[in-house]
């Protein structure tokens, strides 16, 4: 065989298909795997394509790391928390209810030893993954009825996935699995009596507001949820060193790219969600705390049959102590002598 | 001549030079300069150098623009504002008093159209900018005596720089310029009353505690200061595309990485602080409404007589008005249960 030319060797053709876990409808998700792929090849002479795939192209989108950990793909777009199934842990990489702000878990993930605990985690799936996008605190969801106190939330259907549904039913919600497709005519029909979805970009698409007017905040259990990239382990120790560089560097400014277009598209959507009917209600004070309660319970639980989740917990918990420290003299004075302002229309 | 060959210009040799406006004390905004330099080298298979350099090494910091506009060095890494005797509108892309917070500005630099209109401003100046940076919410300062309110202000000598200094003069405080390693000394000689650095983790290393113990937060002028990279027009026009798209994929990398460092730094280092006497002090709500007000006069003075300001802020705070109605729902009502448990030591 002969050896190839040295110089041949820099920026190799490599092919690679990435499946998205969201279909291309959530444009601001599904984008920012557009984004990245887009900003590889820039970056390679457009010698490294990398084909972005929606939800149900290749696999479906929960299957999306499976498809990873086989290598029917190099890689996919996802959030880690679709696959508490196989291991709670992977809820942590996403966004575990009462968690990081957005910020927050990019300082966690990128300063905090986040990336490499969960690298490490990873590994047995056969992947490594890098955070590529967040949405930011998403809302509380749609609900046929006011919720005025815990006492309201008894026997509630509500559409609600994960550790969330989990917490949710402590409180007395009966948690059901419905596909996005089908969460309108369900509470239209009243099958079910709340549902949560993203935030007001990707709400108002689907006019819940006219079938459960009552649109509450914060989502609590969404405060700041990171979307990944995770690629076959193998695939990604046999590209070249700067392509590797390449892939972290794009991957950061889809992560970029997704925050800042949430931050920009959710605020006009909002105010055509409240024109159009939408009725704002902050949860109820004993809500939140009863909803932090029974958080606090289930990692307990969880942590004392799962280590790897223990180790992760803690060592996001003791970020989120020091950082909500800090926040409550920064960020959260600046912003609130802010939100004063923007309520006497001074802005 | 004979033509390189094709493959030989995929990743040309390269070596630029960048001078920092920062000390290398200062080891987060420095840092975050090794860090782009780093991340073009591994890019690019370590064909395209880029060297930093501490302020005064080549120019001194606050000559950085001049430096990049007459291609003495190739780029530089600054706050934009520095340069405010030019135009005042090179305040903006860092931070103006009751600005953007650091989410924001990222939002509204790379998908509010921010970076794009500051290209056509910094144009005439021959260089091109990325955002490469934030610190997030800074501190409001090192105070000899406690503010009790706007009355308390008068006469007060503060080391304040630009359009902070001019906002700050309205309320009776005479601004100060002196070189960071003079503050220490100033404020224990009674030469200034008071001084403002950056934030906890910066300030800690100046020892600020012992000569002017009064911490006031928040830094209202500088919600969410961004750093840049400015680059040679010329010299950013000439370089291969897969460059080019190295070099703004490493700035976004450097804008995560500083921010997130701080971030990580900021909350164990106020709790030195307080642990070393610092005595911490929101500004009293009498002297947060002046300022505002007295903000609004200086920008509608500036917008008046300056057509690139004017077109810039009003871009911003059209922005600023929407996000700050959707963060109050989101970020805002999150982040404020969270103090709540941060405070009860729930977290």
């Amino acid at each position: 065989a002969l050896a190839a030319p040295a110089l041949a060797q820099e920026n190799p053709e490599i092919n690679w298909r990435c499946t998205s876990s969201f279909p291309k409808s959530l444009d601001t998700l599904y984008g920012a795997a557009e984004v990245f792929s887009k900003r590889v090849a820039e970056m390679t002479d457009n010698k490294f394509q990398i084909q972005i795939f929606a939800a149900g192209e290749i696999v479906p989108g929960l299957q999306a790391v499976d498809a990873v950990s086989n290598a029917t793909v190099e890689m996919c777009q996802t959030c880690s928390y679709y696959f508490v199934g196989k291991d709670p842990t992977f809820a942590i990489a996403t966004a575990i209810p009462f968690g990081l702000n957005a910020r927050q878990q990019n300082a966690w993930m990128y300063q905090g030893g986040g990336i490499d605990l969960f690298n490490e985690f990873y590994a047995k799936y056969n992947f490594v993954a890098m955070p590529a996008g967040n949405t930011g605190v998403q809302m509380g969801g749609w609900w046929r009825k006011e919720i005025k106190s815990v006492a309201d939330m008894q026997g509630v259907k509500m559409r609600v996935a994960g550790i969330a549904g989990e917490i949710l039913a402590k409180l007395g919600i009966v948690p059901q699995q419905i596909a996005g497709g089908d969460i309108y005519p369900s509470l239209e029909k009243g099958t079910i009596d709340a549902a949560e979805w993203v935030g007001p970009y990707d709400d108002e698409k689907l006019g819940f507001a006219k079938v459960a007017p009552y649109y509450y905040y914060p989502g609590w259990w969404e405060g700041g949820p990171m979307i990944h990239l995770f690629i076959n382990t193998d695939k990604f120790n046999a590209l070249p060193d700067n392509y590797k560089a390449a892939v972290r560097a794009a991957a950061a400014q889809a992560d970029i790219y997704m925050l800042a277009r949430y931050d920009m598209q959710n605020g006009p959507a909002l105010k055509k969600l409240a024109a159009e009917g939408a009725q704002l209600r902050p949860f109820p004070q004993d809500v939140m705390q009863a909803a932090f309660k029974a958080a606090e319970d289930v990692y307990a639980e969880i942590s004392a049959k799962n280590e790897n989740f223990k180790k992760i917990y803690e060592s996001m918990k003791a970020y989120r102590s020091d950082a909500y420290f800090w926040f409550q003299f920064s960020e959260g004075f600046y912003d609130r002598f802010m939100f004063a302002q923007q309520q006497a229309k001074a802005l």
